[in-house]
């Protein structure tokens, strides 16, 4: 195995983007719905209201699971597409998209592989409701699910990462975060995990493909969750 | 499907004594040191010590995980015995006995039959490291670990039950706890959980029979997990 497989006994994954692909599987629910919007558009402008309601919530010093932020935030959304028809059942039922949400074709099996050698969990900024359900739904195989609800903060917070840390009782280089975000990577870095950076140009969908360039900060640059379990031995 | 099958969503397992046999594990393991102790003796020693730790916890207001209880009530245990011999690394090799308990034979069989129909997830005082590891030794299929650590609370603090319910944000009634203590299901079902009850007369020992008697207020009484899926029609 080799030096940095070696010392690594936590992996934990981002979610939204890096496991599972929220553009495409919001996209084709609102797409079957057929409310005559744009489905693209509108997953764009949902998940656009995510991070400012996140800041607003770690300024409020209350807590707010993501399920509520993502129902407020859909409020706003439907008006703004004007579809304020849309029935209050309809409304809950379409929240709980990001509880179906597809994962990317290599996730699964990346993961599989990964469990062989690994502890691997979640943190993600979803709720523990919300990410069960997902890897129910999507068959992803954690050891654990972790995330901002069971440290009552949410990312970019140190407690986060060194929440992982803190949980299995190892030392911050123990532990690797995976994530198709160079800026979660950073953040983690800076609390002395190391990081992979996995690589999902689509993220945003095949219109807008996303600039996956390395950068040299990481410990590793992959292309997917099965050549990060290639490049860490599995 | 019968009628408790076709409202519940998410059955919660107590763990200790309900899903792995503490009792064997740490015989086995205290037993294999070759010490000079009764290792079931040892282990009862132990484990009595788990209450009025966690009474202690509740009491202070400040949160300790079990792990350090398990390693605070060691100590006092392996003095009692006579073993201060016992080296600082062997201690800690030990205390984590915990974290290798082995399951009951019907467990990972019952368990994965649940996860086909219910939303399985543990609702222990185990600290989340210890069930995670646990987990992965033992092949325990969870959706979900859920333990005292979530919530800032051990059983049978109602935030506990109550917790599991907040979670998947469902009724308290859509919700039951599986556990093979009388006491801890009675707690859950003050706050309007369902309750099954799990038959394992060797908790304690085999020279220890448990007294298994049904009680008429819990929803189920079952032999095993395994009869648990089976009235669970899973």
């Amino acid at each position: 195995m080799n030096e940095i497989a070696n010392k690594i006994k936590v992996i934990a994954f981002d979610i939204f983007g890096t496991v599972v692909d929220w553009h495409g599987s919001v996209s084709r629910e609102v797409e079957a719905m057929d409310l005559g919007v744009d489905a693209g558009a509108f997953a764009l402008a949902w998940r656009a209201g995510y991070k400012p309601a996140m800041q607003q919530v770690m300024a409020s010093g209350e807590w707010v699971i993501l399920d509520h932020l993502h129902r407020r935030i859909l409020d706003g959304v439907v008006a703004d597409f004007g579809l304020d028809s849309i029935s209050e059942a309809e409304r809950q039922h379409l929240n709980l998209v990001w509880h179906r949400l597809d994962p990317w074709p290599d996730s699964v099996a990346g993961l599989s592989r990964l469990k062989a050698g690994f502890i691997i969990c979640s943190l993600s900024n979803g709720n523990l409701g919300l990410l069960t359900e997902m890897a129910k739904n999507a068959g992803l195989p954690w050891d654990c699910i972790l995330c901002a609800e069971n440290f009552n903060k949410y990312k970019p917070h140190p407690d986060t990462y060194l929440g992982v840390v803190r949980t299995f009782a190892l030392q911050p280089g123990q532990v690797m975060l995976a994530a198709a975000h160079h800026g979660d990577l950073e953040h983690a870095r800076n609390c002395g995990l190391e990081t992979a950076y996995i690589e999902r140009p689509h993220e945003y969908g095949r219109e807008q493909p996303k600039n996956v360039a390395p950068w040299s900060a990481n410990t590793l640059h992959t292309t997917s969750i099965l050549d990060l379990a290639e490049q860490m031995g599995c």
